[in-house]
């Protein structure tokens, strides 16, 4: 009945008038919303604990999206720390009307977990199995400490 | 990347505090608004036309969903006639934070579709291959000749 | 100062360009969302509890609403069980403009009266003393049966 | 099935949490923009025209608003000019779960009929049969006068 | 970091479709909203207590704002009494593609503190140096005495 | 009366229950959608035209900001390309009733400039005369060249 595995979900929204500009684009401001929205509920689910957003990554927009598009948030743990992780969200756009799919953006979240009294608490370690899931791993740890240079 | 049928899509939605009353328990008609929207879009995604709901069938909410679960509609075309479709709405309520996952409501749409006049226009004949959709394909039937009586 | 009735209201709302899609027809959704909103109010209302949407009965949208339409619901204690309502609601849309006005839709919604723990509690019994108010009564008991049979 | 009056009419609405600050008390700024929107539909729908918003009097908020509770808007058109109308606005609150209803605001609404092109335009003139009508067309034509001083 | 003093601030808003009527023209009742929520602003960082609206004094709309424009409500604390305040607004709309700028409304909002038990509280008095604000004091106690005489 | 010069603007909000988590803090993404739409403003303010979001550089979310505290957005055109702009952003969230500020985000928007066919077109060159603008114009220049590099 579920599909999902433990640490990826996905989100699919109906791009309405109020998210638009007045010719009709969706603005960035409301992509970057639901972006941090379904990092949140994917971070959550995974460690079943409250979550926040430490940051979200460079966001680009590329191919704008249009009002009564179909949009597919898809989201996945992809790096653990002790109390942080690393989300990676992939926007996939279609037109209802002709089919017609593109990829249009993607990023990187980081969300830490927290207590009962709002202080950082452990995760469980991400079990990577798979090619993809190590390879996913190596990035995101490798994402990370280039945040920590920079920030 | 996109895993859909042509005939069958879904939308998680995260519930937010102003989807609920004053117990955290989220509003039906919340629910119901978003049942409606699921079914536009799997309708309007299936014929490629302009769609308009005719009708929701009786909507029966004997599991409560709270305020922060991840709520997802499962949305499929069971039956088409000449310029109306029934999509059958299932909705299935996580709970972020113990992984739990409930059926909580179960529906049927009907949505006509227009052309660019506002018309009924004609749409394709779904596809039935499988034991399921011939089945599902059959009770839909059935259940628009059970609408026609009642109306 | 207030002609309402101990089991009877009305709401009137504005359609306004949010709850339309595209070519400036409301949402079936956005009406369901309006018809739970106002069967809550008018059940509260009458058992001075809490109350939460058991059911909505099958609703039908024949004659499409417009953006700026004046939009009232009707809603009415039909019949009272021991601890569950049957709240009619008759939709009458008004063009502001010419004045015309227009029964739209009608449906059925049953609501459960809850105590602070919730759980169902006792509602008071419906008075029933004009032949109107007798046949509405017979007519939601027996509705009520015809659920109980399909559900 | 539509009781109201040529130049009378009201709207009903169940005050939600997203109206209220943290102490569940409803903002000024949301009534005031409900009593401007119920005067938009009560001048509309008397004119036949499109209507703006020229003033609002003077609002007094001594009674606060609760969430929770069903707060109906009276508007009614008191006065007519060559192009603007005056609406009245009564606000009655009710407590649903104990059945008291108090009378929280009152005041008056100036709005202007505009044609096509934007144009104040001639609006018919208001039918003062009653008593009552014929008190608060003088009162509304005294309010107007003192409003032109003020200006 | 700051610019403000302790008894003015201001907020800019960008007029959104939803706050606009079929012409593209922004809804008094949408400006009222704005206006009393940055007299609440201002008022509650005066006195650094929880406030609430007494009244909202006259507003003209002779001006309209259109859908695209950039407004900023300016808010001055003009004058304190025992436990209430007199905020005047100034409201600028900025057309930002041809960077016109004009004054569209003016209004006096009186907010009362409240403390913990929601009872009128007293707040501090208000410095009065310059010419200026001597002036607003002045002329703030002089509208208080006029509005207990009306009210 | 405008007291903005052509490259600089902010816009303040109050932070209202609808943008925050379940404990009181806001979400990321509400920052993230009021960043887009200051930057949005600012960049159309500065060329007027119409504009649309091309990236939104890392956003940082060290310090969490409260439901109930007054949030302002500073917005400056930093540097101009042919046809895009950067604007950097700066957050200051002010707790109303203790009167601290602090200084919690910072970020770079670049917008691009659009011709009524939807095409990139030539904005105005930034004219920079203080010491403060010609290093702000060298920095954006710099991280133009690493973001062109990066994506």
């Amino acid at each position: 009945m579920n599909e999902y595995s433990k640490n990826s979900m996905h989100m699919t929204v109906l791009m309405t008038p109020d998210m638009a500009n007045f010719t009709g684009t969706v603005h960035g401001g409301d992509i970057l919303k639901q972006i941090d929205q379904v990092a949140y509920a994917c971070a959550a689910r995974y460690c079943g604990k409250y979550v926040v957003t430490l940051s979200v990554d460079r966001v680009l927009f590329k191919h704008p999206i249009q009002v009564g598009e179909l949009v597919t948030f898809y989201a996945n743990v992809n790096y653990t720390g002790k109390t942080s992780m690393e989300v990676g969200i992939k926007v996939i756009a279609e037109n209802i009307t002709n089919g017609t799919v593109r990829h249009t953006n993607s990023c990187y979240v980081t969300m830490i977990a927290l207590d009962k009294n709002g202080k950082p608490t452990q995760i469980p370690k991400l079990m990577c199995i798979s090619e993809i899931e190590i390879r996913r791993f190596a990035e995101g740890k490798f994402r990370k400490a280039k945040r920590l240079i920079e920030d």
